[in-house]
């Protein structure tokens, strides 16, 4: 996965901050074009010395380095140098793909913890993001840092900060609480856990690296020390860049392939439905978005009883390449009046993509941006496993809520899945130089 | 990562099993090196059409595709095109790289699983290891396939099977339990949790890609149905292939450098220290090795309190590149008699590596191939992660056992771990074509 393609989906022109990537003329730039995710500024510093050779292997066995200093960086390959930006008018790991590693976890704040403590802890957690997800780290760590992640680059780590909706009453701010951040309804098939549900404050860590996502969750839940405590944490995956060549869509463990209808940056209603206007309500949620994050457990023994076509059949799609059984390929639109040749419909009645789809739900669309999850398995021998599902939209109310009023119970899927956990969370614009995750809304 | 540098450490010439990676002569083998990890059938297959212009990106999308069997094959990049070979003298997971991702998985025998059910076992997980590690997987899926591996390449997938001492008891086979196999000594630090320890059968998977890990573990899960149960089950990582460049060792969660000085295949006495020789006792274990399996929880609340000195002190090396504090560079051999000018010992009297080196165990050595884990936080906030410690040698007597004797208390690391889960194991030596592992025992 290369820079380029990490920050396509970040609505181009409008990131305030540093872009990584290939871009510009001249050699540099088309060895750039040849080694995607080598930021320009590392590629402009080796490139005399290694021409059109390859990456540099740089120099730090022999360097005299003293005690807490990094080694000279190293030049790194594609998945340790590519980066997101961290500031920008949305706030990354939203319109980027989604990272091989992930961490959803939820703090609550602790008791006499109020908007001064809470401001603080943002202001420190928005630095150390912005430290951390840099295209080059600072020679000397920092002092909250265990070094963990040291020797790799940011591979593509994305932190994003979101507010429950008991923050607002924690904190004396129910004045700003979001009209979209209601409840969710309850659904008659949940199953939630309380204790892995909601939370005042909600993070999501991503990046193609297993230790660079670790030591990011690590040090910000240190910094929260003080302020406020993990209420729920949990382990997500996805494919490892590279190790397929499948554009875009990814398969989830019950083998099926995933997000084929997702809105594409490309589209020109995306940003309508994903982020909140610039002159939305309430102000200090302009170019937000709202996440709503459920742990989805597969009920994969009963799943794995069907035969391959009874789970199309459930589905919609095929198994193998996703293609809908109205035919086509992955990419080809469904048909949902398509009628087999023995007058049954191609796409079933219950089927998952006839239940999901948009015209199925005036229109009603979300961004699926979603890691797996496996947790070892049960006394009775299942696995806990399934999906940390995280759905981004505009309005819970014309995105989420809908599509899930009319899956919930009837959708063919259902019966195999079973939802844990739940959370709504409201997630501020990103923020601008200087300026910290949720500034306008606790300094406004 | 290379499918050339996985295979390395696998006793050059001693493999029966096919080898990919680059090699030969002519313009193929000049793109082949070029692009190391991808196959040689695979290469030789799409040169032809793409020259050298770069990865051909296969023809799935346009092609008719009946249900249940796979798209055209695709050609993969280094990570998922990268292969370690199932047959061979030795099993693999041993001497090649450790992987991104693992999974530790322990089984019981149900009862009345005798030694011929679970010869049908060995054999069952023996096949479908064999077909999961492949470097061109079969294109209509077997029976136990679920698909959760589809799209990507076999990722360095290695399985690799052991035996624990319960085992020879429950099979009647007590006549071929090995001395070295008798039960490791307790260690007064420990703090083991029988549930988390042992078993009769262990299966040790790791692969660059998380789904394909996930895929093998629930493959082999599903192969146990009715013979065996899953007794424990842990999962692990590593970093990512291409997030850094930095060689051969990795950093563990207390963000230290860790295997500097583990033996290396390529030194003259490596297969004697790692591997049960041909004429060695008993007959089966021939081409084997034992496996000591430790969860070694990282106290990492404790740890972070010390400053990045301190921290250096009780491990003996430099944290930012590993090199002894007896000075040089990480390669560099720790001179244990180095005095300051302060007169003070540069690796002081408790440092890890003092207690650790062969110098100092009568020559005891073992070969660290571990995985990270984090498996969430405690009630108290405390992380619960830390190190999947699994050692490998010809005879745990003269490995882990010396050298585990003189860490316990002693060392001055053992301050900030817990030894919380053990096991032992017998691992046989490969499977040649046709055989199962375990064969020469189960049917000896």
């Amino acid at each position: 996965m290369s820079a380029t393609d990490r920050t396509a989906g970040r609505s181009a022109g409008k990131t305030s901050g540093q872009v990584s990537g290939a871009g510009g003329a001249g050699p540099e730039a088309a060895e750039a074009a040849a080694r995607p995710g080598v930021s320009r500024r590392r590629l402009l510093g080796t490139a005399g010395a290694a021409g059109a050779a390859g990456l540099v292997v740089g120099g730090g066995a022999g360097a005299a380095v003293a005690t807490g200093t990094r080694d000279e960086p190293t030049a790194l390959t594609t998945v340790g140098s590519a980066h997101v930006p961290f500031e920008g008018v949305h706030q990354a790991g939203i319109a980027d793909p989604a990272q091989a590693c992930g961490h959803l976890v939820a703090f609550d704040l602790k008791a006499g913890a109020d908007r001064k403590a809470a401001a603080a802890l943002l202001r420190r957690w928005s630095n150390a993001a912005r430290d951390m997800t840099a295209a080059d780290r600072p020679t000397t760590p920092a002092a909250y840092d265990d070094q963990v992640a040291d020797d790799a680059g940011p591979s593509s780590l994305t932190v994003t900060f979101g507010f429950g909706r008991s923050f607002f009453t924690r904190t004396g701010l129910t004045s700003k609480l979001p009209t979209a951040l209601a409840p969710l309804p309850d659904f008659p098939a949940d199953r939630l856990d309380p204790k892995l549900s909601n939370g005042d404050l909600w993070v999501q860590i991503g990046a193609d690296d297993a230790l660079v996502a670790f030591h990011a969750l690590r040090v910000l839940q240190k910094a929260a020390a003080g302020t406020a405590t993990v209420r729920w944490q949990m382990n997500g995956f996805n494919r490892t860049p590279g190790a397929t060549d499948r554009p875009r869509t990814a398969r989830n463990l019950m083998g099926q392939i995933d997000g084929t209808n997702n809105p594409k940056p490309t589209d020109a209603d995306f940003d309508k439905r994903i982020f909140v206007p610039a002159t939305g309500s309430p102000d200090w949620m302009a170019g937000g978005s709202y996440a709503v994050v459920r742990r989805i457990r597969m009920l994969l023994d009963t799943w794995d009883r069907l035969s391959v076509a009874e789970q199309e059949r459930v589905v919609g799609r095929r198994k193998s390449d996703g293609a809908p059984l109205s035919g086509g390929v992955e990419t080809t639109p469904v048909q949902l009046d398509k009628i087999n040749a023995d007058r049954s419909l191609a796409i079933a009645g219950d089927a998952h993509i006839r239940l999901a789809a948009p015209a199925s739900n005036s229109g009603a669309a979300m961004l699926r941006r979603a890691f797996s999850y496996h947790d070892g398995f049960g006394a009775d021998g299942t696995p806990d496993a399934g999906l940390l599902f995280v759905a981004w939209q505009a309005d819970p109310m014309t995105g989420f809520v809908p599509v899930q009023r009319k899956l919930d119970g009837a959708d063919g899927l259902s019966r195999f899945l079973r939802h844990e956990a739940s959370g709504l969370f409201a997630v501020p614009g990103g923020a601008g130089k200087g300026e910290y995750v949720g500034q306008r809304l606790l300094e406004g």
